[in-house]
């Protein structure tokens, strides 16, 4: 199946190089590379506008690439030879007018940009994030079973939050739980964040006792053969307050609402739109210090993204966060998210947990 | 503690600047911004060669920022605002000749060049990664303690590699350990590579059973404060084989003479040679496919390395790993790798399982 998906993302590669006049193109990004060849560890991929493309692969990982990469030539780079000395050569000897490239840094771009003399390099990393953007049906099978496998997470916290235990022994019972059922590792590092820290959004875990009375937030995900699952719940310890139960009734109101408006031709500031004028009319909008939510993929961060600025609409294919927050200082924070697949007329829950909230 | 050591670090850097001329230091990079604030969810920190520094910090991170960042004014960087324009803007008002900057994309250095007209933008991220490559006590102190917590998940992997179990299995029980102990978060995602897999150096793991007869390579780490640690081991399920053994034997006594000889002064090419000496002696010489080690500290890959082309010293203060390998396909991998301190005339390991080969 994979191959498959492989061959159709190269042609849609090929062809959007076609429209837009790009003689050949480096793809730096490592994460670029495994969405093409399904290989990580090499240290550039050449995609040329006829022919096949070639991934150069240092000696520690050639025999991997060998037996693991798809739809390309591997090629070893010998050790201490850089990937720009074999860009100059490649872009001397094929006589391309133009290069496009993915991602470079500003030193890498300046010894390469002295060495290709007449040949213009061109930024072009969008043309990859867009088709990464839109997922394909291999894709979203492993993000379905990334998100799966985070139910147990939640369910190990829903155990293990109460008082007197810390922070780091919730994520360790989260992320064994995880493991157990099949966990590939952790999407990023677990956020079990309580008390006073619940008011700072990325607030890790720490070696401190949870108390009654705590907002927990836990934000928290997987990989599922390199595909990321992100969710977050907020549990209080005990018997909410008034002022804990408000905000989080304001918080959920405002996730379920702009869930229900999620689907292909929204615009990403119109389903924030939605969640912000809830928490506003709450009275929370200062503490709503974050957009609504992101992209999700092989990274945990990716296009599109759903906040006030971005007035591109939603794709079917899209992989979505939906997670407003209020965030008080010296009282706590509650953040409710949900990772959504945005299809033609309607949107969908990958994941799946209850929103669970006193403990 | 820390506040002495971040304002030493700053003493530095601005003698650093102060003897390359430069007028004010753009620091990007996420990882250089907790170096010198300890604080990692900014946008940018700018760095004068006169007065205070400043932290420009997005709004989701900024009351975290003003509890918790050290030795500079924090800014809120308002929604949408990037840190290019703010940039332009302070070079602007600040009427400066030169700005050193330390990672940016090609993207970005294109912007920022046209925007800054004679001011030049100097790529100097070096200057900040040597004085990350020596340690001071504080980090000294985070390391031992991070290579402690480690000690827990080889010990679980011990007990787990067995029969039956599955690679994914045997990284639960290791993680699981570690977080029992205080780990802060895996350091990065955790190998546990079996039989013939173990020929691949960065083969993490699967949802594969171990059977009788397997090398498996266990290349694991946590984070403590921030601080990485990075240990392999290599495991043999049962009895092994004569050639398992004398591989095993060959890459471990590589690892220790290469050991013996770290001190300051010493040449990473000059280490690395000895490892492969004994290893290209036993015939494995094309087997060793990477170079012997490489820096850790707030990365799990940074300077300086250990491998043939590096002629630079060691320094007292470096941390580094000492990782030989043999990687044969269709047979399987030994690596063996300790993270090592290194001191003016010796060298001491902060990583201290014990070197068990037969489960």
């Amino acid at each position: 199946m994979l191959m498959k998906e492989i061959l159709k993302r190269d042609r849609n590669l090929r062809s959007k190089m076609e429209e837009e006049g790009i003689c050949a193109f480096l793809i730096a990004d490592n994460i670029n590379q495994l969405y093409l060849t399904n290989f990580i560890g090499a240290s550039l991929l050449l995609v040329p506008n006829e022919g096949e493309s070639v991934l150069y692969v240092p000696s520690v990982n050639y025999e991997d690439a060998k037996e693991n990469a798809l739809n390309c030539k591997v090629t070893r780079l010998e050790g201490g030879r850089s990937f720009i000395s074999v860009t100059a050569e490649f872009v001397k000897n094929s006589g391309i007018e133009n290069l496009a490239f993915d991602r470079l840094e500003a030193s890498q771009y300046r010894i390469l940009t002295s060495k290709l003399g007449d040949v213009s390099l061109v930024p072009k990393k969008e043309i990859i994030s867009e088709m990464r953007a839109v997922k394909d049906e291999y894709e979203i099978a492993c993000m379905r079973r990334a998100a799966e496998i985070t139910k147990a997470g939640f369910e190990a916290a829903v155990e293990a939050v109460k008082p007197g235990v810390t922070e780091i022994e919730v994520a360790a019972e989260m992320e064994y739980a995880m493991r157990k059922e099949g966990s590939h590792g952790v999407a990023f590092d677990t956020i079990v964040a309580s008390g006073k820290r619940s008011a700072f959004p990325h607030g890790g875990c720490r070696n401190k006792k949870i108390v009654k009375g705590d907002l927990v937030v836990l934000d928290f995900g997987v990989k599922f053969e390199n595909y990321m699952s992100d969710i977050t719940r907020t549990l209080v310890v005990g018997n909410p307050t008034n002022k804990q139960r408000e905000v989080y009734e304001v918080v959920r109101a405002a996730q379920e609402e702009a869930f229900k408006i999620m689907r292909s031709g929204i615009k990403g500031c119109d389903v924030d739109r939605v969640a912000r004028k809830i928490i506003e009319e709450a009275g929370y909008g200062e503490n709503f210090v974050h957009g609504l939510g992101h992209g999700v993929g092989l990274e945990i961060h990716e296009p599109p993204t759903l906040n006030q600025r971005n007035t591109d609409p939603l794709r079917n294919g899209n992989v979505v966060t939906d997670e407003p927050g209020v965030y008080i200082v010296n009282f706590g924070g509650v953040r409710i998210e949900d990772t959504v697949l945005i299809r033609e007329d309607e949107a969908e829950k990958l994941t799946l947990s209850p929103y669970i909230f006193s403990v």
